[in-house]
């Protein structure tokens, strides 16, 4: 460790102590227990070519649910949080949404009430803020929010909530042939305005909820898409494998989630034929992030249900469980 | 070109004289004309740092119709041939399909007819013989058909009439750091399957029309897709800039279209900022392929319609037209 802090200076476009860990000693951020060794046993097997699980490299697929999985979900989603920023403007665009009940409840501030919005009233608020405007006013707005945003326990940008050992999966695969991708039940287009720069998954590898655009033309005859109050694929639960096949034809090699909404894509990945490999990661670190699901005890929450019934799943199907505790030795970068 | 075919027997793994010849001098085929002039100068204005409209390697997206771009789709759709080959089995596990009119008709073996369907016909007996399989069966299905099926003009399977000038010009844009997609009105997945074999094009760069899939359990309790009769993607017309959205998230800079139903992938990529290039391929060799659309003064043909009004845009938004008979001096690898 030492060594590779001395080397940071010298090191040209460094994007976080990851890199120049992942490049001295794969997956530093965990501890050396069974999550570890299994990912590094995977590898090792899927692209050795004298082993019998060996996978040619442009099969090599490996699949992350983002919220939960890839970086923090608690208290609410990240997305979520865009949209009710967003309604003002909406609202300053529309002023009769002002007396709808659920534009009504977001704009008196009443925090209690705005977390527990009812369904219908949540989907009244997204569609209004995800949809109707041009892909690329959509892409410069929600780049807007992310740069000033910030989450109110760790006071910093969203983007910094990623998981250390996460990101350095991800680049330990890609460093091994592996094409990584997001398989989120986020919209799509949202996760595609940071992810490239935040984990290196550029936007056609993510694969996410997504509103149907429509075609059309600016007063100066421009072509453009406008995104559309439309659902095309709800990207949770069975839509997970569903929206993999859409956009690579492909089943995972590997894949990571942590909510009843990555249970297929985890059974998927996992019942393919030859070595495949599905995780689960466990949020049981109330001090450094997170206690909720089974390791509490607790109820479904409203954010990451991981009912007992999932963890069942994980140890009857052979998945691996990641336990943030005991796994991992850092949480984040910073 | 003598040291070129020197030179083959050495090379391991060659696939055809087309990679020979794109190492040695790119777009070989190509007629030193006012066509292949533009694609140099695209390529070296985007790829080279110093020139004020270079893309970064990441942004570089080549899109490419398929049928009539790509490879011959005269007198009918490749895809439709297979369909209609398929009717018999289809008939043979639901005998009260032979009953139904659109049935009946292939079934009689009449060519006239059958050239003929109606379009409620026809969509019907793409619906029997594409969907309601699994994902897996329908791959095998499609994979022996293609190994034995040829075309009858030219005795040949259907993944040897791709265009030898077109394969270069997918070679050498890869070979300049572009990603190449197919985006094709054909179906996703028949696409796939033999993409990557005839075109080095994966199937997660495939680009089509797709039915939705629906997650499902066999009767061992492995998860499996079945393919839905659920139009989810028309990767036609206005649908092909929505379809590029949905997979790639991002506005190529480079489009490759022959008929109508490319209009607005042409338009909306040659749109985007910076340099950006659209070409239509102009079907005008009845000699070596065939010749329809304003080539002959033809009226819309069922197959590539492309009507004068398409030839009169490409002229006005400065896309380029590529003639067969003069831009390329040979037309197939074979």
């Amino acid at each position: 460790m030492l060594g590779a802090v001395a080397v940071l200076p010298m090191l040209p476009k460094l994007v976080g102590t990851a890199v120049a860990q992942a490049q001295i000693a794969p997956l530093a951020s965990w501890n050396d227990g069974p999550a570890k060794r299994a990912i590094l046993d995977f590898v090792r097997m899927t692209t050795d070519l004298a082993s019998p699980s060996f996978v040619p490299s442009a099969e090599r697929i490996a699949t992350f649910d983002q919220d939960g999985t890839l970086w923090v979900e608690h208290p609410m989603y990240a997305q979520v949080i865009y949209c009710l920023d967003r309604v003002p403007a909406v609202v300053k665009a529309k002023p009769e949404l002002a007396k709808v009940p659920a534009f009504e409840t977001v704009l008196s501030g009443n925090r209690e009430a705005i977390a527990n919005l009812p369904p219908d009233d949540l989907e009244e608020i997204l569609v209004a803020t995800l949809t109707g405007m041009s892909v690329d006013d959509f892409e410069a707005e929600a780049e807007k929010w992310l740069e000033t945003a910030k989450d109110p326990r760790w006071k910093r940008p969203y983007t910094d909530l990623t998981y250390l050992p996460m990101q350095e999966v991800l680049q330990y695969l890609r460093a091994n042939g592996y094409k990584t991708y997001i398989v989120t039940g986020g919209g799509q287009d949202f996760v595609r305005v940071y992810a490239d720069r935040t984990y290196g998954i550029p936007p056609e590898q993510v694969v996410g909820t997504a509103a149907g655009t429509k075609y059309g033309y600016d007063n100066a005859g421009k072509p453009f898409l406008t995104k559309e109050p439309k659902l095309l694929l709800n990207d949770n639960n069975a839509g997970k494998p569903e929206g993999i096949h859409l956009m690579t034809g492909r089943r995972p090699y590997i894949a990571f989630g942590n909510s009843t909404g990555d249970r297929q894509m985890l059974e998927y990945t996992k019942a393919g034929d030859g070595t495949r490999m599905s995780l689960l990661v466990l949020h049981d670190d109330a001090q450094r992030e997170y206690a909720y699901g089974p390791a509490q005890g607790l109820p479904d929450t409203k954010v990451g249900a991981f009912p007992q019934t999932l963890y069942d799943q994980a140890k009857t199907q052979g998945w691996t469980v990641i336990s943030m505790k005991n796994d991992w030795n850092r949480i984040f970068a910073f």
